[in-house]
């Protein structure tokens, strides 16, 4: 079965990042379906009718994202609808889940929200949770340019990645399930702690053998992402047994030649290890930190959960702040600089103190691009952790641009106490 | 002219995000050319010469990435060579790039790193400074389906980002840039306080007016994220002037249309914007959060420079924090708990105290997933803001996921503060 996604906007086509099509590829690749291409191709109709056309001559399925919205440059339904040659309907249904999206919110719809209840005659509609536009999904025979008649399916869905992604979760992926014809099933590490270069010296006797199975049925990518290294293995397959057995050889390989270097997988993150850490030893948590401005404190709140284990955060922008909010004692400030081993130490006591937690973290560094001096230039950093057993710094040198030294500073803070909390088991 | 780019790679095509398309896009739009359409296929000859074939039919220029690699799934050579009639050919210079590449770094070549001096006879090589793969670029007279003959450009440039991206731009922009017929000039203007349809509304009678222009010289696209509504407007023209002024008219009726709705423009973000205003007013900020987590500090701490009016953020998660960090009476949290309108009031102006500065922002809400009561729903968030004329407290209904009232509850903070301090001027 060949499956095909066009995706509308001209945003796509001079800048934005299109986040929809790894989405959408990465599902259906679980259940053995490639993508056999994807068509971005701006608010235009001529270019649309174009893709449309050519993508109904050789897919089984085509998949669309985006112009569905209300205003007057999303045109998705009238092309689709002109490429198959049935007319447009307005549709209670659909019209009644617009209204109703407006009526949960108190506001009154605006008249041009009312096309969105426009559907491909014969269509079904496919609920959007989050938004004002249905999606709708269509099985219909078309001539193709042969003269040979074929039965198709059709699924439009909006671009918001949100309203799409649930609308493709509960509707389209089921739909297509039922043609799967074979599996392929992955994993992926994160690793923290070693550079990509390592990680593929360590894995590469192991991705070697690998090779001498057949084409296609194991694949290894290895991804980069502010000092994280993640590590990604399918196995494909037809028998599951097989190919479950096949991927828990290769992880249990992998993280004997990786250790503790490993700190999670799949949609673990270090802020869900942190937290889980921290749940399963009963410890609480609290952080003080300048460069990274609260950053660190929405990691570990990031998790669903984590009041259980986090208390509270200080902002210590300024010096005053470092010094009445947290007790940094004003001399040390004053002989070793904010940014320094003596003041991320007292950092991580004060507030540990403070908040009568088990373990406090600190950060405080130069995450510029102003600010830094040949002796302490951008990007130096330095962490602090204290608890029962005492308190420890240590100094970084981050490369990269402001974002980035404030990412691989909390990236780096979370592993310190993970590896920290991983000692006490 | 029209321009359409190819990217070759399975990988593409089940899960990997494609970072390569958006860039090339970007860049073109500053020199007047969209793209007509972005096509990703996998490493297979059929798929991969249906798609130079259609690509050439309505293009004059035709990029591809990807599949220059020296190993056996690397065909883009063979397959833009079937599809345009021309026989690759080993070329010298090609392979001494190659060789010159394994050289520099004391490494024997591989045998299959020779098919990459082979070029299409006739293309001029284009210079790897970061990898062994050799781009190459074609002028070439090629005959459509029509019968037609028509010159066209086709440019094959590998995938991996940094070794695109310098041979883009060192050879492939150059050349398109002498095709650049004109200039296109474009401003997004960003709008936080109301919806996308009223935006779409509000500014249908501009839109409809610019559409009587020749279709292309004025474009409208509308955007939206964590409601944030962006409107992007570009003017495509020969005359520089002529465009700089029809952009800025339409700049100006927008901004009458839509009043301090607008909080900037292009780079400008939320935070940077409310960081101009507190410097041009001398005003000093300090933050409260609860349910944010740190991430408000973050966001105004993400501004370089922001030590200038940014004191200190307490990110107080716990009710005990809430009391002993910033004062906020137990009374008040007994009576009206963590979630109030009186809580909220009570960390702005606990905040404030502390930090002796101008402003001091407070959120307290409920992120979800869970938390939620029927009373006080997942999304609940008060925002407070207290300043030299007091405090003020809004209630807000956030929607979407945790991640999403947290970033919610974020923008709509910082647009509270802009709003207050617009009134200072």
């Amino acid at each position: 079965m060949r499956v095909t996604l066009i995706c509308i906007g001209t945003e796509l086509l001079n800048g934005k990042v299109n986040t929809n099509s790894a989405y959408i590829g990465e599902k259906l690749s679980t259940i053995g379906i490639d993508l056999s291409s994807v068509v971005t191709v701006g608010d235009n109709m001529p270019d649309m009718e174009n893709a449309f056309r050519c993508a109904f001559e050789d897919n089984d399925v085509v998949l669309t994202t985006g112009g569905l919205g209300p205003t007057f440059d999303d045109i998705t339904r009238e092309a689709v609808s002109n490429v198959l040659g049935r007319k447009l309907v307005l549709n209670s249904e659909a019209l009644s889940f617009v209204t109703e999206f407006f009526a949960r919110r108190g506001i009154e719809m605006p008249a041009n929200n009312k096309r969105q209840g426009q559907i491909i005659d014969g269509a079904r509609i496919i609920p959007n949770k989050y938004g004002t536009a249905p999606g709708q999904i269509i099985d219909i025979e078309i001539e193709r340019s042969t003269g040979k008649k074929k039965m198709v399916a059709a699924a439009l869905l909006p671009g918001p990645p949100r309203e799409m992604r649930q609308m493709f979760d509960d509707s389209v992926f089921p739909y297509l399930r039922q043609f799967e014809h074979g599996i392929k099933k992955s994993f992926t590490l994160h690793i923290f702690g070693i550079g990509e270069s390592q990680v593929d010296e360590k894995i590469r006797s192991l991705a070697d053998a690998e090779k001498k199975f057949d084409a296609g049925v194991v694949d290894f990518t290895i991804l980069v992402h502010q000092m994280i290294v993640d590590i990604k293995a399918s196995v494909r397959g037809k028998d599951e047994m097989l190919v479950d057995e096949m991927l828990h050889n290769i992880k249990t390989e992998f993280l004997t030649l990786l250790g503790n270097d490993v700190y999670g997988e799949n949609n673990q993150t270090l802020e869900s290890v942190v937290g889980e850490l921290l749940l399963k030893n009963k410890k609480t948590l609290s952080v003080a930190e300048s460069c990274t401005g609260g950053l660190l404190a929405g990691r570990v709140t990031a998790v669903a959960g984590s009041s259980l284990y986090f208390r509270q955060g200080a902002v210590v922008y300024s010096n005053e702040s470092k010094i009445k909010m947290i007790n940094v004692p004003d001399d040390i400030i004053k002989q070793h600089g904010a940014v320094s081993e003596e003041t991320a130490r007292a950092m991580a006591e004060g507030m540990r103190k403070i908040a009568l937690t088990d373990y406090a973290l600190s950060v405080t560094g130069i995450a510029g691009p102003g600010g830094g001096t040949q002796e302490k230039p951008a990007g130096l950093v330095y962490i602090g952790i204290c608890g029962p057993d005492g308190t420890e710094v240590s100094k970084y040198n981050f490369g990269g641009t402001r974002f980035d030294i404030r990412e691989r500073a909390l990236n780096q803070s979370l592993d310190m106490l993970r590896r920290k909390l991983l000692k006490l088991h």
